[in-house]
């Protein structure tokens, strides 16, 4: 029997949270993304009664969701319709864990998506063994929470690939060899908690829109660059999620030459040329060489490209070019208002940039060219706190419920 | 001064909508799009309380918008919640026109996009000329319209390109050669009532999910081919707009070798070598003849290829690999359940059909593949009805004020 369980301090909470109607939910959303916000406010973005909001609210004030923002304010007694009202980031706990291949890293979030702690580990490459890492991690998470696990309210966890979260199924990960796989079902069977499996960009995208640069943005799209090439998408408001559960597959979108083959097994997809291990095998292909030896790691190609080395530095190019022919066909099919770029590779970033703002803006049509591309320095911890994020999301939503 | 003006039995009615609150308005879309529904159905849909429904609809049943769907129902007394209520689709008309070049369509529909009449017009080419013959069209069509244009409540015009449609500017068409046009602007003060501008796709996007095959389906796409290559995206619900007004642009995405220039002057577009256009000037180019000229319009085009010319094959197989592979940038980005593919083209269809199917095929991703490409006959008025349900959801939504 694992460890780890929804807190007894969450229940009350979770359960105000389950019961919400449409329009609480709204609310709740809303005072979490925007707050700290007057009830009037609350009012007037919702299209409710300031006593309707006053009603839907009660029952989380005294969950312990709400709390007064100011709590003696200086003009007017206490609960009065002008006076702010906020979530309290402290009434919940919830756990994020982000598999790679080789290791998982984990944090412990609280209802802002603020880290509280975090911890990694090494794991076996078959799918039992995932699934044992990834319920270690989260018993090491719990031990670290102290009496703050009291609070926890629920687990998500992110993988890459073509992930069913409505049915916590891994239908395709390329990057772990995984093909239908049933996380969800075996980490609830192995953990006694039910864990939201969720794909890791669209994690990070709720992440962004949630807690991130992407608040009040109703339309953006987050690039990673990395050892694979992914885009989390937000449309009018809400994550893109396909519906199929695929979207935002701009790594294996066609848009290079059919003679370079991706790990996909498909033809001229953009991760072809574009992902750090394509990079490497270009590099090493034409020649390049690194202390003597081919070059075998992404920091040895980087290296190579900044000595100026022309073989590196064209794969570089060619790499560039087609993530920003990638972005203008993110930006003609979908017009979002910023396009944040991360992952691994932003710390390289200088490599790319020339050809990739070419390739944008020789490729986007008309005004959708006004989209911003801002580059945001990437931490792997970002990944976990994305499926922290996505549970956030899933509790709030009612989406995912932990009893 | 014009003799079209909005109908002062439609005044009560857009007095209403133009007042309702936003589950008012969330209500009435339900109606209109699912109708006939109770009450209680409509209650569960919107997770508002019976009462509130009833409130909302009380003014909208008194200025005739909504009737009982029974008008003597067997059971029980009239108004009760399970009695099932339904928009009265006669109770509002709107004109749609759409502009193409040296032409103008127009169609009047009843509030339910249900057309009544229609009327064709040839144009010059000037954007003088333009206003000039829609403004003419809509007095053509409100003559047509009898009686019937004393519920007249709005006008909406569709145009292809980048379309700033709160604005009522087109800022970029190719296929009309404009730059920079306030068409609403000049269309409003000849016509003395305001006249909502839309992309033309996005225009036919908003009628298949408010009155077509879409109604039901969150995420769906339609494709048109033809003398352009269109996309009308709808994604969780919600018709994709783009941040700065252009989204769905796939006839300008990067997905061809370089070596073919866009009339839009990018290289690489889909239209390069799949628009009507491109495939006659490339027939042509490549030597085809037909009755002893070379081939100059798309009719020779497709006889040519119907008659297993191997160059016209060649082209048209270029082009249906080309919106294939479009199809499943649209699919791996945005995950649609339906793509709809429909346009002057669509007559010719068998000559796409097998490298397109193929292409798209080899690139969808995963799940992605699983979404429906369904063919949709196209008449030319439908592009007209499609301006006609944006004004019409452009009323309903309080976007369009005509007043
Ligand atoms: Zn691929
Ligand atoms: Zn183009």
């Amino acid at each position: 029997m694992s460890s780890v369980r929804i807190g007894e301090r969450a229940g009350e909470a979770l359960r105000v949270l389950g019961a919400a109607s449409p329009a609480a939910v709204d609310i709740f959303t809303g005072i979490l993304t925007h707050g700290p916000l007057s009830r009037t406010d609350v009012a007037k973005a919702t299209g409710l009664s300031q006593a309707a909001v006053t009603k839907a609210v009660a029952p989380m004030i005294a969950a312990g969701l709400i709390v007064d923002h100011d709590p003696a304010p200086r003009g007017g007694p206490r609960g009065r319709p002008a006076n702010p009202i906020k979530v309290d980031p402290a009434s919940l706990v919830v756990l994020g864990i982000k598999v790679n291949p080789g290791e998982v890293i984990g944090v412990a979030t609280d209802l802002g998506a603020r880290m509280l702690v975090s911890a990694h580990q090494p794991v076996g490459r078959s799918f039992d063994a995932v699934v044992e890492g990834v319920a270690e991690i989260a018993e090491r998470l719990c031990a670290l929470l102290g009496d703050r696990r009291e609070r926890l309210a629920g687990i998500g966890v992110s993988v890459s690939g073509d992930v069913d979260s409505r049915n916590g199924l891994v239908r395709e990960s390329a990057l772990l060899g995984w093909t239908g796989e049933d996380l969800g079902g075996a980490l609830t069977e192995r953990l006694s908690v039910p864990v939201l499996i969720e794909n890791d960009v669209r994690a990070l995208t709720i992440a962004e829109h949630w807690f991130g640069e992407g608040v009040g943005t109703s339309s953006f799209a987050i690039i990673t660059i990395g050892s694979g090439i992914g885009c989390g998408l937000h449309v009018n408001g809400e994550v893109v999620e396909g519906a199929f559960g695929v979207a935002g597959e701009i790594g294996h979108l066609p848009l290079t030459s059919e003679r370079f083959v991706c790990t996909c097994g498909r033809r001229g997809c953009v991760e072809a040329v574009a992902s750090t291990g394509a990079i490497v095998r270009a590099v090493a292909e034409a020649g390049g060489v690194r202390d003597g030896h081919p070059v075998a790691t992404i920091a040895e190609a980087v290296a190579l490209a900044h000595d100026g080395d022309p073989v590196a530095v064209e794969v570089f190019d060619r790499a560039g070019t087609v993530i920003g022919t990638a972005i203008a066909t993110v930006a003609n099919l979908t017009g979002p208002e910023i396009v944040l770029i991360t992952g691994e590779a932003v710390s390289d970033y200088d490599l790319y940039d020339q050809r990739l703002r070419a390739a944008f803006e020789a490729h986007a049509f008309g005004a959708a060219g006004r989209c911003r591309i801002v580059l945001r320095p990437h931490a792997f911890e970002d990944w976990a706190r994305g499926a922290a994020a996505a549970v956030l999301q899933g509790i709030v939503q009612q989406r995912y419920t932990a009893n």
